[in-house]
């Protein structure tokens, strides 16, 4: 198998098969040494994040089987840290599709004006551009569909999934009693028929969860969860 | 007549029979006395800015009156550099919209990892909040939405009067020889039936405009036009 990419959190083989395998690495995101899922640069290592990132991941992956929500998702070892995935292929140079149930972050820094801190958000749905350099800004639908990156058919579709796994990843969050703020995914178009699916994982560091008003860690999330 | 609101370029007055009177000022937005149209503070003032900026309003609005694209004008009074418009509701805290014939400026800034200084665009349509503190963020049609700023119907009109205007102002440029780039509006709701219209202004300051490659200042864009 041969290594295909070296990502900020996981690398990324290519299997024999066609198929390809993603090792979870211990590194997260983060700034001088401190965790922020929303960072662009790998802050720290943590030991056991990899694995505890991957247990979460596939506990997801397999509920959104069970619902015939499509996914790269084939297995997963959580021994190694490794997941294998059918080929997927990301719409222009990546984007990040963002579901938000209430007014933290990036929303409440852009719409302040209109939204007050914590204030409930109907699964409301955001894309960015997964370009560091320039902050991944934000795209429109008819941005998406001018630049070839995504028409507005496949946008239909990329909508409606995210808020379909947006809200199972709530529903499943809220049975222990925990509250899903906002979560952000990736997907890619699989096979032929150029089906959209989710891909990457679904794991602490890619939501913003809280218990009783407190924000939760994602690797204290994982630990309450599983 | 009574001074309701004092603008970086204009002053608003209420009249008596309940339209209103926009006194345009010689003052316009730029940064340290450098003009710059998207600029939000007044960087300098120039002699007649106001009157030329009104005759090109004055030129537009009545071109587009025939064109039955509605707006808020009534009529001009250029010695006064003064115009009447009827009583208009802004979305919000006030939108600006946007039509982009090439990339540049903000478009450059955020999708530089798929277009091209100087592209043509398809007069793409975007929509920002007027919100200085947070540098005019754009917006997508769900976020206007879910934020009780614009309907999704309210979107689509916005945008096609967008189009219609941009288009126009296109066309009696080229007349000129001269290429539209970008354009800016203000659009708000009239009379009882909240009626989208133009509101504000159409001159140099709204849009960039090139003759044979070159940026062309927005007074000098009005002699060359009027």
């Amino acid at each position: 198998m041969k290594l295909s990419y070296t990502g900020k959190t996981k690398d990324v083989y290519e299997l024999e098969d066609g198929n390809y395998l993603l090792k979870f690495k211990d590194d997260v995101t983060g700034v001088d040494g401190v965790f922020d899922p929303g960072a662009n640069t790998v802050g720290l290592t943590m030991e056991g994040a990899g694995r505890a990132g991957l247990r979460l991941t596939k506990f997801f992956f397999e509920i959104l089987k069970q619902k015939g929500i499509p996914t790269h998702y084939i297995d997963a070892d959580i021994e190694q840290a490794t997941m294998t995935v059918k080929p997927a292929e990301v719409f222009g140079k990546g984007l990040e599709v963002i579901c938000r149930y209430r007014a933290v972050g990036s929303f409440l820094r852009r719409y302040g004006l209109y939204a007050e801190e914590g204030q409930p958000l109907d699964a409301f749905v955001e894309v960015t551009l997964k370009d560091d350099g320039r902050q991944d800004p934000p795209i429109s639908e008819d941005a998406l569909d001018m630049l070839g990156i995504l028409s507005k058919d496949e946008y239909q579709v990329l909508k409606s999934l995210t808020q379909q796994i947006g809200n199972v990843v709530k529903e499943e969050l809220a049975k222990k009693g925990i509250e899903l703020y906002d979560i952000k995914f990736e997907f890619g178009r699989v096979g032929e028929d150029k089906q959209i699916v989710l891909i990457d994982e679904i794991s602490g560091g890619n939501m913003r969860a809280y218990k009783d008003g407190e924000y939760i860690e994602p690797l204290e999330l994982e630990k309450m969860f599983l």
